[in-house]
């Protein structure tokens, strides 16, 4: 993306004020550091609910959003929950569908792409006996995420597949992330 | 969970279909394959939106949601989005707290201990330079996540701490998870 030399708006992402973004960060690279963030609260059974709201980055607070992304997550009835929103396992397709199409979306922007549509289905493969500790050798997560993209645009699938892989949630589902737990007893 | 001995409603999970879950599960096998699914359609700029739907498991397909979950995702104005959802790394850190939480909370149910509240924070560090392309040697994903968790409840710290590092999605942002891709040119 460092190589950006379009301008205007591609995709629908502004080209010139990402090259001015890029050239911030460049020159001071602790513009480049954000800490996103996620607060929940468990209602009862497999619902729980979060709320997201400010985040740190380009060196300082933002608390712009005039009110909290509120998200809900439940199991269905078939693991015991009452189906109030997508379980924690979809939430993470959610994530990574996002995450993927972002990255296409504006790799392709910034070497002048143009897209006409992008729709992905996803689906990951989970065995619940990790999960209910009935098998030391099934894993709790997931098996295998697979990922199925459908796209209009001129450019060749392989350029766009390239693309769609420079995505950071990709990274954090294929890569292992330090997850470092605290509890306070109230 | 596999030892789960308690009768009746415990922070609002049926113990006892758990058991009897449990149990179908340990006979066959096969049970406890679950395939979950997103789709995800890209709106424009940072802005894209996922529907979550059906999902197969105990040997069945299940349609009987009666309406999709709808999600949307986005960028901030400073990453070149319109607001208009959370951003996929938002997403990720909302999937891990909703997994955290519904471990915590099944275990704690299967081993009788009653929670009165569980709320949790979560922050994770992602430096952009990864996806800007502008480092090698930054990565693309969370450099690390912390989950501060403050919880109403009897029983040790120490053990609701064991209960909630039994989550699936601890184990699938911990480790790495095969993820395929396939794109097609439309």
């Amino acid at each position: 993306m460092s190589q950006a030399t379009m301008t205007g708006v591609i995709n629908g992402v502004d080209v010139d004020r990402m090259g001015t973004t890029i050239q911030a960060v460049q020159q001071n690279t602790s513009l480049a550091t954000f800490k996103f963030r996620a607060k929940n609260r468990w209602i009862g059974g497999g619902h729980n609910r979060s709320t997201i709201h400010s985040f740190y980055g380009a060196g300082q607070e933002y608390t712009t959003r005039k009110k909290p992304f509120v998200l809900d997550s439940d199991e269905p009835p078939v693991l015991l929950g009452t189906d109030q929103g997508p379980n924690p396992y979809e939430c993470v397709l959610h994530a990574l569908a996002a995450g993927l199409t972002t990255s296409l979306v504006y790799y392709a922007a910034a070497r002048g792409i143009h897209l006409e549509s992008v729709e992905s289905t996803l689906e990951g493969d989970l065995d619940v006996q990790g999960f209910l500790g009935l098998s030391d050798k099934v894993r709790r997560g997931y098996k295998e995420i697979r990922v199925h993209f459908a796209i209009k645009s001129n450019a060749p699938a392989e350029e766009l597949s390239e693309l769609i892989r420079f995505s950071p949630v990709l990274d954090i589902v294929s890569n292992p992330v330090p997850v470092s737990i605290q509890i306070d007893k109230l």
